[in-house]
């Protein structure tokens, strides 16, 4: 069965901006699609903000096993409804990947519950970036460390919850560091934030870049049902508790009432 | 110095239900106020759904070290702007309590990016509470268990983030467990989720249950001053690089510019 | 191809006394093997103390790719050497399972680094065990509870770290709670404790333990080959240095000399 | 009332090596234990490896609140006995800071049950630390970066478990990252590593790297009593079950008999 990727693109400097137009005549979410689209067993489509309910419509959301994010100049164009669709996809089920200023994309700031911001600075400069967990999945085939020559500086702090794991932590030539690879669970739903990829420099067509998004698509496919109703709070009543009791003292609630929200 | 402690209560059933009334005559925000004062170093007030902006005022909240939060019956009358108000106070470096039923409340909601669900009965039934972590600061005087003859029912799974720490685990009388004493850190801020305190029973006079929220209170306060700007994502110009860089490739953003959010 | 696992059983009471020679005819390892061999894909081999070197040379943990543990009268039988080699496979990527008693097994204490302590009692009670984290690979076609009508009590607290996650939490008969599926990870290698299993009850008989243990094997899997001198650290030379320096004030080892260890 | 810190030097090369001496006349050791002593509220003494087992005796560990460790040349001299008696401390309650080298020694390794390895290089580089957690009590005082001019090069991936949180981050002039301050929590007792100090630099003169050890005294402390028999097993007969239960099927243990280990 082929794993179904949904590879989500702002898509505005694509179309506005003539630098990255050039460096992406793709786009750049069809350039990350195409790219898993050469992997075995993963089957890429991609959906833009400019798209009706930005492509995520819940009929899509249910077919997508993971959705990959990038998003930078339009945050704030996301519909709150959307936002909330995708995040209760991910506690479902749904594996996500942001990718780079996807640290400030309303979905990511939903999941996190945390500001998630960061320092930077847009000066074309190295990035090396360090595998600090070896053999994980989402670092297969990745060496030890490898460079981008060109990319936007993000620093810490990174204003985002203590992660699950610290994959990847990168050096800048200017002098900071970056926790540039982190995992979460939401739920059901495995999350994975990766630092490249700012959109005026080639890096989504960096061969060890696109492993690593393979990768980490692979790690967060959860391959069980998608919880039902996954925000309801079930009453169980006194009469079906697994170990006989007897109701007592007064209560709120009349049998069969929902409880409050 | 004191510590400075507002009690946030939803305050309906207190005046709704003769119940409630009955059983918290001073009301429940009042009742774990009334226990604090008598703290030696705390100061604790109050705060309701009724008062003025909920009584949350970014002045109140400026000179409060510690927010204790109940509500239950009307979590969707909290505005949003006080809620992000809330949020951001903790992520400052404000430490929050969130007791039983605000498991639902649009803070703890907000904090978690998760659903905050899990299964109840409401059967006045028995709850053993285990320390599950010994010597934590927040299990400071409380034996290994302890019990409430009368209790509602919450059950796993409950929809939360995996915790820094789980400090407590509450046994059911009918059947079900509950992971009842949790912390995280979001931003600056200390939180702590403390399962305890259905308001038709007498809960919150029982003297271990208000010993583990003045010691969550003391371990959730973060000395230290707040964090200014807490959302600001600096921009590091390339001229103030802590190691010399030169601009290199094309950028996005002028001199001086904001970056996107 | 297929999933390598080895099944380590101490195979002492099988041996000395009746009952539980009586419940598990075919040795508890024996039968743990073969419900994991009637699955697809895994093929379950055995080894016990009483074999040289425990069963456990390192040809045949270079050929394990998940091993599971089960001791509890002879942990101190158990050499400090096959101790390490063990604690090393796990390091440099073999997945590793303990089971019940084998919280006090020299290995899974060497790689927690904590007493590995509990409270117990053997009352043949009814445990009930709880999914804490839903959709978890662990939890696959576990129901949100099941029972074993007969099993001994652990309680908390447990003397582990705090684990990555916490799959299940047991409830007990007689009163306690007891987190009873808990993951780590120890370097390159993935780390499940699950609770049940005491040998005088037919516990590995019932179908949902066999179900979550043959889970843990399939989670516990890293496909990823073994780190090759696991606990090296090697020194990069001044002139291989990836940003050019140039070597400044004191040093203590010359050219190529080993770390001090 | 006065939190008692004991700084442990190996003392080796300030005895031996004329460099070392040199940086340090009043040996490391002691250069830690001075600075910490002009705190307000900290009284701190120091131990040795040449001391009658070690300085560090049962008596001298139950009377610190505190361990700082320093180790680098003689790891292997460090008796097994004393290690182990180190390590209950910690479990017991007393906190614990390994400084630098001793991310190798004997008490490390055991807490953490990794190989605790890294890269490294000594060519007196430009070492940067970035705080990764705003407002941690660990990174009290400290500003958001501080440099030390010439310092060892320690490199990712550094073998230990996912910390607790990530206080500090390391950028290397050469090129490497390195996790250089994480928190751990063994048992009751609180776990740091700080990353700075070699032996042939200045580093514990540097006041920042003095407060960062104050700050992490101060954190690890852990005013509970220490927990008596902190390895203990204890059984909980049937009749004194919490809740009323029937002993049923076969059992192990006779009445009283202690459980295997």
């Amino acid at each position: 069965m082929q794993l179904r990727v949904t590879v989500w693109g702002e898509n505005v400097h694509e179309q506005k901006n003539r630098i990255v137009a050039g460096v992406y005549p793709k786009t750049m979410h069809g350039t990350i699609a195409e790219a898993l689209n050469r992997e075995h067993g993963i089957q890429a489509g991609t959906a833009t903000l400019q798209d009706p309910e930005h492509g995520l419509t819940a009929a899509r959301l249910a077919e997508t096993d993971v959705l990959v994010w990038w998003g930078h100049a339009a945050h704030g164009e996301v519909s709150d409804k959307v936002t909330e669709r995708v995040v209760e996809a991910v506690w479902s089920g749904m594996g996500i990947i942001f990718l780079h200023s996807a640290h400030f994309s309303k979905p990511f700031k939903r999941l996190m519950g945390t500001p998630c911001n960061l320092t930077w600075r847009e000066a074309g400069e190295r990035e090396r970036i360090w595998v600090a967990a070896r053999q994980h999945p989402i670092a297969h085939g990745i060496p030890d460390h490898f460079e981008l020559e060109y990319e936007e500086m993000y620093g810490e702090p990174f204003g985002v919850p203590e992660p699950l794991e610290t994959v990847f932590i990168s050096w800048f030539q200017g002098g900071e560091v970056f926790r540039s690879g982190l995992t979460w669970r939401r739920g059901a739903g495995n999350v994975f934030y990766f630092r490249p990829g700012h959109e005026t420099y080639p890096t989504y067509h960096q061969p060890l870049v696109q492993k690593v998004i393979c990768n980490a698509v692979r790690w967060a496919h959860n391959p069980e049902a998608r919880v039902p109703n996954v925000t309801a709070a079930p009453n169980t009543p006194v009469a079906k508790a697994l170990e006989p009791i007897v109701e007592r003292g007064p209560r709120l609630h009349q049998d069969g009432e929902a409880g409050y929200r």
